[in-house]
């Protein structure tokens, strides 16, 4: 087992584009409400298998923060027909490779072998949709192996402090601004009865996205579904999300980590802007666009300026984060060169953004801009794990196949304008928080 | 009906002293768990009669933001016995005063009438107890109230605006962070059944406490309250307060709301400190008097340093909100002298505060901080509605009576060296929230 979290970052699921020509995606749906999605990839004789199940981080109950992801941990211990350690092991025998993965807004299972062995997989994996037995004896000591991984990868991370409490300070209200893997004090909390509620709430068929990508047929895909995950009885009724929505921002904020452990100084920004599920018809897109113009690699426009240029700056970057259910984030980020203070970084890139509106963009940006989006998503297709996550991602969101597959003609509809009020709109300060991580201050007051 | 919110500053009730030779209070329960409180008042033939439930704010639903404050205007529409308008027409006629408050933690009303009038006061306010009756056709209207209190009162004054924000930036988790009135897309959604739910859920006589503070001795008001109050019965369950818990604070974080309405601009920081009932023994007195040493008045060290030395200051001061359930707030303020920055401002507070932690406190000074909130009790025992709301606010946070007639010899007894550890230890930027209120910002990035 290698159960992850899904950092903020790479949840923004890189897409593959041009997919209307691309693979002849089929879906249909079992009886039991079960949602099914078949990528034929016939290059190799393998096949992902996923299930997604659409809660995560932010469905977690008031006070049970980390309960999506402890469930996902304890996901590997166990039911009547499998004892623990059993389904691991079959696939570490059969040559394959597993892992499992929480975000805000799914939690996802996923195993990769041989065709001849997906059989196995859904009938292990559809017996853990329901079998799951729980024990105390196995709930407190993952209980301790979660803690400790908050331990290692936040608590002992300043990096990771100042994302946890800049997400806090951007989301005032919606669990967005609590972290995926929870706060430490309600994680100690969560027990075998927490789990299990939550288990027998969410874990359903209704709730969940099977994926199967790889040298398979629909058909046969359907027959095998239908022998293992549709045996399974529906919940009488489907799991619903109820968050809570953010109120109108009007503050711009900041947050400030010092720490001994920091070397490299970082400034960071995240603005609150919609996503694709939330977004007017384009604006996702513009938001997309705009990323990669401000800050898509070594050729964007505060990587030019700030780092070739005026040599401010060792790096800078922008992520638009669209792949989420609800209102999402819009990130910058800088790392000063040496000598140069993070408050003059961050005036140099608001100076750039300034100019950007004043400027405008050429065509040629433009088009180099939607092109590289579009040609990173087809390169993706060549990715069988990627592509099933991808589709995987976006069912878990609200998005449908079509969304998926019209992505990339949405992509080549956006115009200059559409960047520039997109820029103008949504980078506004006071729907945003910026980031400060420092090495000790000498004189804490 | 005069109906307010609590705001923070004022809910910070100012506590009168030297109580152990004060009043002869006295306090039982009734059979169905009422807490009844008597505070002997004979200067004058009038009672103070007021009913305080447990529940505020912050133990609002989730999603349901202002429903404590919203049920508070409803419970003046009107029983069974007694249709809307009566019992304000009955104080109206008998010459009293009547209101009512939300805070954080607490909802009460109040009644000043002359003493012979408490037992009608004690049927109508047993009455709506249990009896209220609401129906769609006087929610609607009194959601439209509430939501222009907020227009006019939050929304269209930044000030309000940066108490919002910095409230949210500094409780990441905790409900103190929501405001007292709700966000007003969900005061929107809040409904009759919503209403009715939480009634039901928390106005029982486990959850209240009856305070009468006049010209009364305690076996009549026990007499009275039996054949009033004592009728009611009481619920299964005593309603319970689970709030989440801030997670570890290790960002010092900062909120600014620039606003063409602003004229006066505003430095403001809120420090997360425990409360008299979270803190260790002495600890919540050592920051009561620290807030006196540093911001009480016009012979604290801010505002000698800053408005009279300096003159970068037109003001400045300090409060400690002690009188809450949870862990909660110390306060500072200042206002710039034309001319000078917020930014310049805030160094100077910092520089003030690392100062005091060199120099110490003088034995003259300590003596005078607390001989001065002493004797501020000791006047406010001349307040008959101050006594009873102190004891209130107190008992409904947590606190005993013994924990407030004790209060003067705990203040008294706090030496120097526990301010000055209090204010190591808590005056922690990591754990705190500086706001700007400033101008429209001539060009807005």
């Amino acid at each position: 087992m290698d159960s992850a979290l899904v950092d903020q970052k790479a949840s923004a699921v890189s897409p593959p584009k041009d997919l209307e020509s691309g693979p002849n995606i089929s879906s249909f749906r079992l009886d039991n409400g079960l949602e099914v999605v078949v990528i034929p990839d016939h290059r190799a004789p393998v096949v992902t298998h996923m299930v997604w199940y659409r809660n995560g981080s932010a469905d977690d109950p008031p006070g049970k923060s980390g309960i999506a992801h402890f469930l996902e941990h304890l996901m590997f211990k166990g039911t009547a027909a499998h004892p623990q350690g059993e389904f691991s092991k079959v696939i570490a025998e059969l040559g394959g490779q597993e892992n499992a993965f929480t975000g805000n807004d799914y939690t996802a299972y996923f195993q990769r072998v041989a065709k001849q062995h997906l059989p196995v997989m859904m009938a292990f994996e559809a017996d853990r949709m329901t079998g799951l037995q729980l024990t105390d004896e196995v709930v407190a000591p993952e209980r301790d192996v979660v803690l400790e991984e908050r331990r290692m990868h936040c608590d002992a991370d300043p990096g990771a402090q100042l994302g946890e409490a800049m997400q806090a300070a951007l989301f005032t209200h919606h669990p967005y601004g609590t972290p995926i893997i929870g706060w430490a004090h309600e994680i100690e909390g969560l027990s075998r009865a927490d789990a299990l509620a939550y288990y027998q709430r969410f874990y359903t068929p209704q709730n969940a996205v099977l994926i199967v990508a790889g040298d398979v047929e629909p058909e046969e895909v359907r027959r095998l579904a239908e022998e293992t995950y549709g045996k399974i009885k529906p919940l009488g009724e489907t799991p619903q999300r109820r968050r809570p929505k953010e109120p109108p921002q009007l503050a711009r904020r900041t947050v400030t980590v010092n720490d001994e452990k920091v070397e490299q100084p970082v400034w960071q920004r995240c603005y609150l802007t919609p996503s694709y599920r939330t977004a007017a018809p384009g604006e996702a897109e513009a938001l997309e666009v705009l990323a990669h113009i401000l800050g898509g690699g070594q050729t964007s426009l505060l990587y030019r300026i700030l780092a070739v240029e005026e040599r401010i700056a060792a790096a800078a970057g922008a992520q638009y984060m669209g792949t989420t259910l609800d209102d999402t984030r819009f990130f910058l980020y800088a790392l000063p060169a040496p000598g140069v203070t993070l408050e003059q970084l961050e005036q140099a890139v608001d100076r750039v953004l300034a100019q950007f509106l004043v400027d405008g963009i050429d065509e040629a940006t433009l088009e180099r801009a939607k092109t590289r989006l579009i040609a990173d998503a087809v390169y993706a297709q060549d990715s069988q794990a990627m592509l099933a996550r991808w589709y995987g991602a976006s069912l878990s969101t609200g998005l449908t196949i079509d969304d998926v597959k019209q992505w990339p003609a949405r992509i080549d509809a956006v115009g200059a304008a559409a960047v520039l009020d997109a820029a103008k709109k949504h980078l506004d300060r006071r729907k945003a928080v910026s980031g400060f991580l420092l090495p000790e201050e000498k004189a804490a007051a």
